[in-house]
């Protein structure tokens, strides 16, 4: 067992199930999220380059170490129509590592997103483009390509640990990881969450109070809420 | 007297006068800010979650425990229409606190917005209903129901003291309290610094200099200003 | 000789050849950047107050004091249409020295932005009137005129040495700072790179994989990657 | 009513009681703010200049504009032997406001120690000198004096509300703010609360776990806790 | 299969040989995490709350909610001698989860160290009992008891991976983590490597120059590396 | 003339007067600071790796690329007794680019110090041997030897501008920058100041307020200042 996984590439994945990404595509982040039990949030730090973007992928992961994207091209080859790269950095960094050669290189393969934790450029014709990057940070620095990472190994991305396979889901609210394993069973728990919180707004859009609708009165009442005029 | 005041429910608050309010309504923040003798504006962290809104509105307040937006729902039933909700935590935490539910439920109360220092989600949501949130950051990260906050207390918000019935105006540029004993005076001063900011205007854009307009030559020459070529 | 050089308005400064500039206005931040070998970056803190602004000009440098903003219509003097106004601080603060008051005179003086290491304000008329800034932030905080700075004195600006005259390029990735003596030979090779990578892009958009096309291959297997399955 | 409270120096403030004040002084920040129901509490950035500092006092208030120490000569004036004066500022600034010959005038005063919201300097002499700081951060950078701000009025200060005569209590766990009204109680309660802890610090090192002397065995399994092999 | 691991407190865990944890305790942070292959280390926002600590031991994890420490006494039960409490926090918070209390229980266990991604308090206690922390910052700020997180399952902590049974090496440096099954070999390499310093160390000491010592005159030549007068 | 200084190792370079250096050697940063008018400070981020340390040495510079620390042995090589390396990055980074083998080359060529804007490890070695680094962090993460940077051109160092040979000195309060052509003027500037200061500490230790020794009780009157009771 070597002691670190740099310079592989893992050719050979398994990705989530197709139709579990689908489901998934059709949920924000923050009910997936939830639907899972509050786990699988990468930190707030991450923000989409342009609003409204909302996309679901399956992860092709890549380690990189700082200045350094020599390893985007080889990621380029392991991927396929459907997968999100997501990028680790090996310290905290936020060149520009990817910029809109890389982008068309990538649509070219059929990815929907790049995750990455640091920064990204060519943001005017990313946006153009309509290939979305959630990213540390903006900076047009540019890296070299010197230093070997890795490709499809475990990573820790923006604090959360992602595995080459599992499913990325991001918009405006962030990045959640659903690993693989667990994607169809995310998915229907977000979609009994979303009907029940079709129901909910209805009533609260009628006026019902939360206080009402969740019975939260009482236990409130109990922990010791007081009301004075 | 108690020591805190964690676990209260005041509901008899004196708002600022509406028509005082209305005309607070007219202006920028910023004017607001200068026609008060600058002060009163919360941390610059704190940004609007789409650009162009433009906010003012009654507070009501409330005391939240990181991770733990219980106390959301108390507040809910102490809007009026023309109210805003201002929300200070008692500790740094940047959790998503408010989302599309409890916007439907403040908004069916006749609330303007959400002033909040920590994190709101569904922010596509937010922004396709058109209701603005001014906050710390943007997170998916849920939170609990387990711990008694209090409403309509003085607190302080993103470094700003807020008292339940001042006014809070928010726009591009930031988020100004306006106690509500001067909120009639201060929206005079502001009205009367616009006026005066409109002739100003013009005269610089037709290429008067502020210098001569605003007679600084003499007291740049005293400070010792040289000029070279 | 003076041991700092606050209280100085040079009047005369030699701003970079014209045609050079409007050469350079044609391409993005980060080829520049990169055309250049990778320096003459401001720090990636620097941000546009709204998205989409591309904007090339010769500097009219300006430092100002923490909370202080009189030397900014000292400088609104010294403009010449092309210009932009680079301000630098003498320390951190992030207060908003620049509204739409100070835009309307450096527009009417034919300056095409502001480049500055703190904060402005006013930035939802500065949007509808189409004058850009870069900024480290954006604050409704008013500034005093009490103190003396400079301008046209060579300054550090977010981490970069800009000279009186020289070319300031800066879009959504950022903002990149040309010596006038090297503006010439960087726009020729911006120019250079961008014809280069219009052919990269129609064969990364055909499918060639950068390993490829760059002949990545033997050099990452000299420096040890591993394919597995 | 005035809309701000700029220019102003309340010269009789009416102190905490000083039995209580000496009796908090007694306490570690952590175990008064447990005591008092988890409130009052100043920003975790806020840092002692040098380890192992604690101190006790009643608060003599000022607010100061960002890089302006004007006011710090104007509130050495007001101190009373047994003071801790607390500096707030008007906006985000970390310039060096304080120093050793402030510190003298402050010491000849009977002041035991400054809390600013901004940076200090002469850290090494006021190591020596034996005068703690509680700051945002250190920096030699010099400050104006040009601009009124006030003594004793109410002010935020890293986020607490403080009003004159308060009791403020800072250690190396960081600064937590006493109302007057409410110092004796809270002297008293926090005396309760370290009787206690010499109990549970006298079990816990004998071994005895706090899931046993805190009996939390039965709720945490109700809350559905599982062991697992 | 569960989507998350809440509620879960594992008992047996397999930890890191002993020999092994010992011999890596000889050796600093940056020391190892060379000798791995520079990779493992946490954020440098992890620091030490007093200098001077220098630590290694087996890791017993815990995953807590922010503002909740109900797990650490959980985990307490779970320690045996040698190991260190590795803490990692669902959300960003930097409340103080730990005390001299927990600290007391923790000393009793055997256990020698704490690691975690939030705050800690009572600093000056834990200097005087010699028990380290290293921390993402320090604060009074008290937490509640309220929700279940787990034990000993993996976790992100500061950004790395953390498996039960990890040998976590930490010094003024900063923290860094050895798989459990590479520690021998990590502890050989990393005695390899510090072999090898001394000799490298003396040469230096005597005047040899790197650029010798590595021979890196002739690669920096081919790099084109240029000296001028 | 090339648009890059990259790669370019200057070999003869002006040091300022040693008289000069050793007379600022006696003086603080914050005294030396003041003295020249309140310019040449680096960013208060700057900080000692450990309290007390005191340095004043003649400046040759390094620039470096991020995570890369090649050009650190071939500034070695430039290194005269009584210099001070000054090392700036082209990008933010943080990883640890120096420690004790460096250290121990850098001292065998009579090297003061390290000032880099970036991070540094084997802090309890360099502590032990008594070489004092400013950094803008402490990180164990290593670095490369790939890239060329620069010896002895001029550099913005978190900030501040330096070229080869200004003196450069540091102290707990921070880093300030003396350009060469000045330090003789700068040594005696400080000098008058602080013996001035001298005079003042005596008079505010016997209680003479600094109202009345500064005169500031008019112009506080005049600006508007009011005592209330």
């Amino acid at each position: 067992m070597s002691m670190n996984n740099l310079g592989i590439v893992k050719r050979n994945i398994v990705r989530a199930d197709k139709a579990a990404v689908d489901k998934l595509s059709r949920f924000g982040v923050a009910t997936i999220h939830e639907a899972m039990g509050r786990v699988g949030l990468m930190k707030p730090y991450m923000r989409p380059i342009y609003a409204g973007a909302h996309m679901a992928g399956t992860a092709v992961t890549v380690l990189l170490h700082p200045g350094d994207n020599w390893m985007m091209h080889v990621v380029a080859e392991q991927l396929q129509p459907g997968d999100v790269v997501v990028a680790a950095i090996t310290a905290d960094n936020c060149d520009g590592f990817f910029g809109d050669l890389l982008a068309t290189s990538f649509m070219a393969r059929g990815a929907r997103a790049l995750i990455i934790d640091a920064g990204a450029r060519d943001v005017a014709e990313l946006t153009k483009m309509g290939f979305p990057v959630w990213s540390k940070g903006i900076s047009a620095k540019g890296t070299i390509k010197a230093t070997l990472g890795s490709v499809n190994i475990p990573v820790v991305c923006a604090g959360a640990q992602v595995n080459p396979g599992d499913v990325v889901v991001a918009d405006d609210d962030g990045v959640v990881v659903v690993p693989a394993a667990v994607a169809q069973q995310a998915a229907d728990a977000a979609e009994a969450r979303e009907a029940n919180e079709g129901e909910k707004r209805a009533k609260l859009a009628a006026g019902v109070l939360g206080l009402d609708m969740y019975k939260m009165r009482e236990p409130l009442e109990k922990a010791g809420l007081k009301y004075i005029d």
